[in-house]
Parts: C-alpha cells; structure tokens; sequence
C-alpha cells in the first residue's frame, strides 16, 4: 500500500469549470478547509495557470497574484503551489509567487515538449522553491516516450514528474504502462492528474498508484477542465479504502467540499456530457468543442466524424485552425462521394 | 480482449431518480433508442422492480406492467428484461410479463440470500424467460460467500448469475476478487452492476471483464440510486477503448442518452455528493440517508459518526430500526464520557 501526497487543484484547474472567476475570498476560504482537512499541496491561479489570465480564454476578476496570496495567507500547514507553461508565465511571475509564499512550482508542457520548461524549472529551483515537470495530453504519448520527456524533466532538477492525462482518453492499463515506463526510466517520484471524460478518473488513479504513483491531483466537486478532475473528496474516501496513507481526513475533505459547494452555488458540478465523451474516446483536447460545433454545422457535416478526424490527426491546444480543414476535407470527400 | 452483453438499466434502476415516475412515453422512446443503438437487454420497471410500486417508496403514475409493455412494443432487436424481488414480485408479475414479450426475467435477493430466489428463478424458467440470479449488496458479502450463493443460483436453473454493487463501496481489487471466486464456482457466466458512489463504476466493470464478466449494467446519464450507477454512453466508450466487443454503436448510444436527457429534463444527472460517499465507504444501503439526518439532528450527534456504526453493524436495507438504536448508543455513550 502506497503513501500518497495529495495535489489538489480546485482552486487552479476548478477555475476552468468557474470561468476563471474566482474571487479571493473563494481561495482563501477554500483553502483555509482544504489545509485544515490536511490537504499536502493546495494548486491556485487561472485554469491555465500564471500569465493565463487573457480575452481569449477568459480574465481573473482580480489578478492572479492576488488570490495566490489569498491562499498562502489561508493556509497553516499546507504547501501553496501554481501552475506555469512557459510562454504563458514568465520568470517575473515565478518571482511574484515566491514573493508571496508559494513554495510548489509546477512548470508544464506538451506530453512531447518537455525541452521548453528547462529554462523555467531551473529559475524556479534557484528561487528554492520544490519543482515540478509536468506533462499535459499525456495520453497522446506512448511509454517510450513520455519515459524520454521525463528523464529530461529529471536532468533540469524537477522535484516529481506529472503525467497530466487531460483527454480523458486512457484506461487503466495504458495509464499503468505509462507510469510504469516513467518510473523507470528516473528516480524521481511521479504523479498523475486524470480527467474524467469516460467516468475513469477515479480507476486509473489506482491503476496508476499500484505502478509505484505517489503524487495525486484531484479536486473538490469535480471542478476542472471538460468533464472534470478526479472528485477530491471521493478520491481520498477510494484512497483510503484501497489501504493507500494519504495525510488528509475524510470527514474534514467533506467539509471542504461543503465550503467550497457553497461558495460557488449554485454553479453545478461538471458532469460527463456526450461532449466530453466524444473527446475522450477520440483523445481531442476540450477546448476543440465549440470550433467543432461550429464548423460542423456551416458544413453539415456530422461533428462526431469531425472529432475523430482530429483525434486521427493528434491535433493539440493551439491547433484549431485545423478544425476548419478537416471539416472542409469531409464536406469535399461527401460531395465528391454523392457525385 | 471479452465479448460483453450489455445491460441498460436506466428504465428500472434510473427510475429511482426519477422518483418512479416514468411513463410509457418515456419508456417507449428511450427503449426505442437504445434498441436502435444496438443494447443486448433493456430492464424496465419500478426502481425495486415488479411489485415495488408503493406508497413507501413511491408509486409509479401508471401500472409498472404499462411501461413494460410499452418497451417489448417498441423495441426490434433488443430483449426487455425485469427485476424481481420475491415478496415483493409474485408469480402473477412474472405470468404478465411473459405475455406482453418479456423475455429476461432478473430474480434478485440480499448476496447472503439467494435460497429466497429459487421458487421464481423456477417460474421465470418454465415460462421460457431467460433467468438471472441477481445477488444485491455483493460487496456486504465476501468472495468466498458470493461463490456459495451463486452455486446456489446455478442450481436452481440461472442463466447467469449477476453481482449487484449496490452501495458503490469496493475497489477494483476487491471487485476482481470476488467475480475471480464466483467465475471459478460456477459454469455459467458472470455479470456485474456497479454504482458510483467512490467514482469507481467503471474502473469497476473493466476490472471485472477482466476477471471475466461477461454482462455489464449501465445506465444512460447515469441515472440509478444512489450517486448512480455506471454511465451508459461512458461505458460503452470505455469498453471500446480498453478493446472489448460490445454490440451497441457509439453514435447510437449517444443518440441514445440525448433522447433519455431531453425527455426527463430539467432532471438533472445524479451526482457523487457527500452522503453517497459516506454511505459508500461505510457500505451502508442509500435508503439509510435521511433516516440517519433524522435520527442525528434529534440526538445532536454526527450523522458521519452514525454511518460508519451502522456499516459496521452491517445493516441491510429494511432494518431502519437500527439506526435509532444506534443513534441512542452514540448518544449515550457521548454523555457518559462527558460526566
């Protein structure tokens, strides 16, 4: 039975299901119940982490910092941790948090890029703080591979390795493979961050801790991008209940999950839509719906083909232009086929 | 990889959170769309199956043998199955079933009971139905129990013999042990029906496929008691995804849940809240939810407390009585540590 440190990431990744609204009297409510619950590690910021906060995907009510400070005054035992992506955040941002208390810094790429968070994860080791490779779409990379990104993430002085499976696409076995692969292939510890898009979030934290996992991301009510995280609370009730030691009470993640409902009522939870399904089967990114939606219905074409055209083609965030192609490829191969 | 039948269950369980309200229409349109989506079998009915329509639990708006027959009516292809509980269901429910062209007939007991079954699995037999020995709250009873009961089962003349989760409390390793000691006791296959208080439904099923079940239980949005069952269309995709055969097409299953959604909107999804993750990781039945709000507020003692007595005490479903005697107990014991 395993010893988990446990991740949560409601205040950061939850931001997403909240439109990126949460306020500073959110956080530090929230994360005042999470610490007392004795949550290890507390995520905040914008859904896309430090600098995220733009028009395009949405603005912080106030900026970041403010509610990154809000937990770090919040809490009394835990440690505050962001979320960077190199481009998005830059050093002065690292500077700001470190500034202020946080003290985890998880610096994240592409499931195949982990080249471009050397420069950052070395800024924020330097800052002292612990530092995290983290991995996204970690599902649209094989074993071999994501084990090659992560000895790269150990050689720049990353602390853990996440592999941040943000599709939903996996089933516990190939989350097992991978994790497998990853740990050993470095002696650094390494964790995992499901979404829940076919309902396996909660499976493949299992399947991923029996491989030797010992750092776990989840979130009160669910709140995260898509179909949602891992549910923090029933997450640490199926810990428990496998025999795995994580540090935080039950009863007290029940009355963080009961503040944290509370504070954002009567914001539903997110829940497994067709939507979310049909991006999880066909491992597309779920910022791709609403192009999807669109350019299905300006070229009748159906959207469930569309998205498993873009799972074929592994497009990434930052990719939609290719929306746009392949529906115009499927509109041309139907007339041609009618013809 | 396995060959699954699959088993929708949201016109019987889900009609527990729809308050056993269905009507034909709905059951005619959803039938309909889950028989054009290719489901094996269809379960119909009350939520406690026939019989169970009572001013206790709640009444169904119209004879429970209306929504069965409007289901073998419009379905091609698909078997309508039913859920009987002896005392509950008598012979006569079953005769009637058999007339308007049910076809599966489910007999269901306590894990620990299945000689009540035997006189109705020998009915539903000589009327011709295919017949199911379905055993309830199989993670209160251990794997080697389970595979004396299902012997039991076999006996009496079961097709096959279903292992019903109904609290939502195990792990997968603690699933794969028990369906591991019923496949190695019996000849004939093995099903399995999950609910989703821990998050675990399919993490859940997969482990049992792989163990060897071979009948899978979902239910469109998951609708069923408790935090719910296995979600349908998110099945369906995670049984391809992990590479088993199920016949219902995807396309056609999501077809299938827009269908079921709209006709039973605004009705939201059933949700993992916090009394369905206290009643699953004590194992103790939903129903118990409001009695033990009751009986807490009264005695002024934790209703959290109350749940893990009552798990402890293994309390089935009918024995409501104990939680007053165990609220008093609570009670009793906080005053004599207090003076």
């Amino acid at each position: 039975m395993a010893e988990i440190t446990f991740v949560d990431v409601t205040l950061r990744d939850g931001n997403h299901t909240y439109k990126h609204q949460f306020t500073s009297d959110i956080v530090a409510k929230t994360a005042e119940a999470l610490d007392a619950a004795g949550v290890d590690i507390i995520e905040v910021g914008h859904g896309d982490g430090l600098g995220g906060s733009t028009v395009h995907v949405g603005r912080t009510p106030e900026p970041a910092i403010n509610l990154i400070r809000a937990a770090c005054n919040a809490v009394k035992r835990a440690r505050v941790g962001i979320l960077l992506l190199p481009g998005f955040g830059v050093f002065r941002d690292l500077e700001e948090c470190k500034e202020v208390g946080v003290s985890v810094a998880r610096i994240a790429s592409h499931a195949t890029e982990a080249d471009t968070t050397k420069q950052h994860i070395r800024k924020a080791n330097d800052l002292g703080m612990f530092t995290v490779g983290y991995l996204i779409s970690a599902g649209m990379a094989d074993a071999k591979t994501l084990a090659e990104e992560a000895r790269k993430l150990e050689s720049y002085g990353a602390g853990y390795i996440n592999l941040a499976e943000s599709q939903g696409h996996l089933v516990p076995s190939e989350v097992a493979e991978r994790v497998r692969a990853v740990r050993q292939a470095v002696s650094i510890p390494v964790g995992f961050h499901p979404h829940n898009n076919l309902g396996l979030a909660n499976g493949n934290i299992l399947a991923a801790i029996d491989e030797g996992a010992s750092y776990i991301d989840a979130s009160l009510k669910g709140f995260g991008g898509g179909a949602g995280n891992a549910q923090t609370e029933a997450t640490v009730a199926a810990l428990k209940r496998a025999g795995h030691t994580v540090k935080a009470d039950l009863g007290g993640i029940l009355d963080a999950a009961k503040v944290f409902g509370d504070l954002v009522a009567p914001y539903p939870m997110p829940v497994i839509d067709n939507d979310s399904i049909m991006m999880g089967y066909a491992n597309v990114y779920g910022g791709y719906v609403l192009p999807v939606k669109q350019s299905a219905e300006k070229y009748g074409i159906s959207p469930r083909e569309l998205i498993l055209r873009l799972g074929a083609r592994k497009v990434v965030a930052g990719q939609e232009d290719a929306v746009e192609q392949e529906a115009l490829a499927l509109s041309a191969e139907r007339f041609s086929a009618a013809s």
